[in-house]
């Protein structure tokens, strides 16, 4: 018997590795078109700012290594051009000889990847993308070529485009950072993303959003609002498609989403062939739908899933993909889970929105830091449809609860019931998490009433009245135009002031609003809180600021 | 309509603020018989050693603020002498003024905590709990009072005796910690709170496991072997039990485990009487029986809910306590949620073991701490019964994943399907809760066999092989007394060499010797894997080691 997997790094080496560990006598046949089998992905970004100093550490095995612990016959510069799947064949092209071969598969696995999306055309300026230890070597060999603090422009602010930011601008690069979208990391909502816009300007990055490069002469890059950028790189970093080419061509399903088609136990169309990976649809979270999410953990996951089924043993069929994902930039942590607001309201779904700003830890213990927490919730069923936070200490640390809790299938209000280990340095005796699921619980309970950051303007054209009921002195610090202050403990005693009619009252965070709201509901208003308070209020104005002049430099 | 709440810290002051929230027409009055309400106890120890300097930071509300924001009536040094459930009235004391008044209540909640268990006799030496700021100010008075590097004698080794011996050699003091138990941290299995000990002496501490305080002459603590320590000061922290004196008195009942009973809502035995906290029975996760929990997080829950019973809205009912607690010891982080392996053992239950020593993120990223993980697990249904963590960055974190996972009912493979956020200074796109899912995979499908720590001398009694499949360079390191040395990268090729009959493969954390016995089992061998590799058997080693002569001084 043998299996030939094609692409060897995450998900191929996942299924070749299990599958030697249960079955010692099959045939395994890994082919490679790179240079390098099981390499550090998620690691290149650091290797260009020196994080990662030793290149060597990104290579987790060779060939050699691979033979001798799991006697995987690994071929690197080895792509296969064809595959035949009624004859059980795949064409091999040897890279290096030009040479091909036919080799014959019992088991076939598909774990092409993604590649680069389509950049844009930058001919004058080196341009590379992020996607293998080559290209970081190609990157590193551009900037040790340059002069000091060299000009480079990255296009692109997702996950990758924002780590090369950081990784070049901790290399002492300027770094400009072309986006077509109008924030950056545009999974997150905007109010979300406006902090990182803040993070990295205070870093030095130009960013440049709503543009997109549209040519390059030597030593410049034009865009598409005709203002030009000196670089002597550019890093491309716009997207990834899947990798479907070989499959299609074969005539193995590719599904409404680009990638390949498989079944729960990553079987493609064709028998005896399986994917995996970032070439590959996952079912969405929310509508079962096939869809794109290129993560690792799912790769390697759904690679092992796959030498279980081909030997017999019964895998673990793929689950929802939630995408749980986390960035670090410049010392701020973004995390976020399942469905965005955005996507939400695009599908004409029905959800709930609860911002919150808890501190990482308990704020008597030194060192808490603030971190903004947004929870999206269906609210017929109390379900949680997503999650976002972005803040320092603690961040990746509540994703990752809040995803166990929704993979779990537990309610919004159950999040309040968690039992999470606390002791100062590390929580509160009311967590976050819990936090955040006694406001879903209010909401559910019909206890509360809010008002979005996005809704305030129209609630107050209709006559809403707004009051401040943080301190004198926070209002004075910065205030929403328009609102009124009265203090919360003053409310009580001085209720009858406010006018009839609707009422909105906010605090900093939301959670005085909370008790403000509830005692005025008691003496008879007609009132709602602020969701998030004057810092998500502030964030959404940020998000929804003209962009600045395009032309303009930052410099 | 009168609610008295009696208490007014974790429990009682959750109660009292929600229902205000709840019900801004009900009159609720607070007695506390101390001098401070809703102070931060779990930061108590931290104020001792200098980390929370200003101690007006343990004070977090002042019957002043409570006034103003939520209109409670809240009497400080008002001790609850009596309780009349038919005529729902209260006997209280004005503490300073000695005089007594009649209350009379509609609902009354019982907040009345724990108390210190009877301390040593140490008639000699000033002996002072940590459970209110008094005691911290009485603590660091003495302190004060003594020369630099004063001798300091901690008496008890569980979550408070450990914060203290912190934060006393923070401060300068020589601590001894005395504890009655063989291990510190009794939760813990003992290789898993091995480490700790390692950790504590590594800080000078000097230990004294099994050993309890007999008495006290000037300046000279006395233990029951006959040593004496010097010592200007004693911290007792030996444990605390309910203080359900009051209660008991009044006819409500008190449960097996000493605490009040409640019902799912925080009822007690007597009409309109609801208690929770420290002084109150919870629900066993296991089995379902009262048992004794004393958990912050419990507490404000639990008092949040009487809230809402007494106003009428469906409160959640409490949960099984899962117990999930987190300590930190001299950069060391320690984390468990449900039962021990000592437990389960103690009560004949059917358990399976999991070690396994993870790193906190991808080793490829600079930075990554090594934890020692270990999961229990029910071999009959994969439901996980409970889990250990000892380590550094990311402890907090895995804890309450599986802490998420045990609430919502998932089974211990289903934590290899986790999607959990992954960048490589985070984390692993195997996250270690994966990995220790996929473990407990391979065992619940039957494709791995373990032998523990503790039941390796018996296994080699009976003649079995050990056979260590690191490498060469690691075995002389450090080895196992009888175990052969054939690298894993060998074994395919040599594995005639061994011998016939029982095989246990091993290596230092328990993978590479996974591989080993999936090789070795296909290849005709009858093979386990001893569980956690040679860092487990040595922690076991050490925790199993005799007690050094008590007399010995480790100066």
């Amino acid at each position: 018997m043998r299996t030939i997997i094609i692409g060897g790094v995450a998900a191929g080496m996942s299924a070749a590795t299990r599958l030697r560990r249960l079955d010692e006598t099959r045939e395994i046949t890994v082919f490679e078109r790179g240079v390098h089998v099981s390499f550090a992905n998620c690691g290149l970004p650091y290797h260009v700012g020196g994080v990662i100093a030793d290149r060597s550490s990104l290579l987790l095995q060779t060939p050699e290594s691979l033979a001798a612990r799991f006697a995987l016959d690994v071929r690197v510069g080895h792509e296969v051009t064809a595959i035949d799947t009624a004859a059980r064949t795949v064409t091999v092209r040897d890279v290096a000889a030009g040479t091909e071969s036919v080799e014959a598969y019992d088991d076939l696995v598909i774990a092409t990847g993604a590649a680069a999306a389509p950049g844009p055309s930058a001919g004058g300026v080196p341009t590379h993308t992020l996607r293998s230890v080559q290209d970081v070597d190609r990157v590193v060999d551009v900037l040790e070529g340059a002069g000091p603090a060299p000009r480079v422009v990255v296009a692109g602010a997702g996950f990758i485009g924002l780590e090369a930011v950081e990784n070049l601008v901790a290399r002492g690069a300027h770094v400009t950072l072309v986006s077509r979208g109008r924030q950056v990391l545009s999974p997150l909502d905007p109010e979300m993303a406006a902090p990182l816009l803040a993070v990295l300007r205070e870093a030095g990055v130009d960013v440049r959003l709503g543009a997109t490069i549209v040519g390059a002469e030597a030593g410049t890059v034009r865009l598409d609002d005709g203002s030009t950028l000196e670089a002597v790189l550019v890093v491309e970093a716009s997207g990834v498609r899947p990798d479907r080419g070989l499959a299609a061509l074969a005539g193995i399903e590719v599904g409404p989403s680009g990638g390949i088609s498989v079944d729960g136990r990553q079987r493609t169309s064709a028998p005896h062939v399986w994917a995996a990976g970032d070439g590959v649809e996952k079912r969405d979270h929310l509508d079962g739908e096939p869809t794109l999410v290129t993560m690792a953990g799912l790769a390697n996951r759904h690679g092992r899933a796959i030498a279980d089924d081909i030997v017999g043993l019964d895998p673990s069929e793929a689950r929802p993909a939630l995408g749980t994902a986390v960035l670090g930039l410049f010392g701020t942590t973004v995390a976020f889970v399942g469905s965005s607001e955005r996507r939400l309201r695009a599908e004409g779904r029905a959800h709930r929105v609860i911002h919150t700003h808890p501190a990482s830890h308990a704020t008597y213990y030194p060192g808490a830091q603030t971190m903004a927490m947004k929870l999206l919730v269906d609210p017929a069923s109390d379900r949680i449809l997503g999650a976002q936070i972005v803040g320092g200490d603690g961040v990746d640390k509540r994703i990752d609860v809040i995803a166990v809790a929704m993979a779990a299938g537990l309610t919004a209000s159950a999040l309040s019931q968690l039992e999470l280990a606390y002791a100062p340095q590390y929580g509160s005796a009311k967590d976050p998490v819990n936090m955040i699921g006694y406001v879903a619980q209010n909401f559910a309970e019909g206890t509360t009433g809010a008002v979005q950051w996005h809704e305030l303007p129209a609630a107050l054209a209709d006559g809403a009245t707004l009051i401040d009921v943080r301190t004198a002195a926070e209002h004075a610090a910065g205030a929403i135009p328009g609102a009124v202050n009265l203090p919360l403990d003053e409310l009580r005693a001085r209720h009858d002031e406010i006018p009839d009619g609707p009422v909105i009252v906010h605090c900093q965070v939301g959670q005085r609003g909370h008790t403000a709201a509830r005692l005025l509901t008691q003496l008879g208003h007609d009132v709602r809180n602020l969701d998030g308070g004057y810092r998500t209020w502030l964030a959404g104005r940020e998000a929804t600021a003209p962009t600045p002049d395009r032309g303009e430099t930052h410099e």
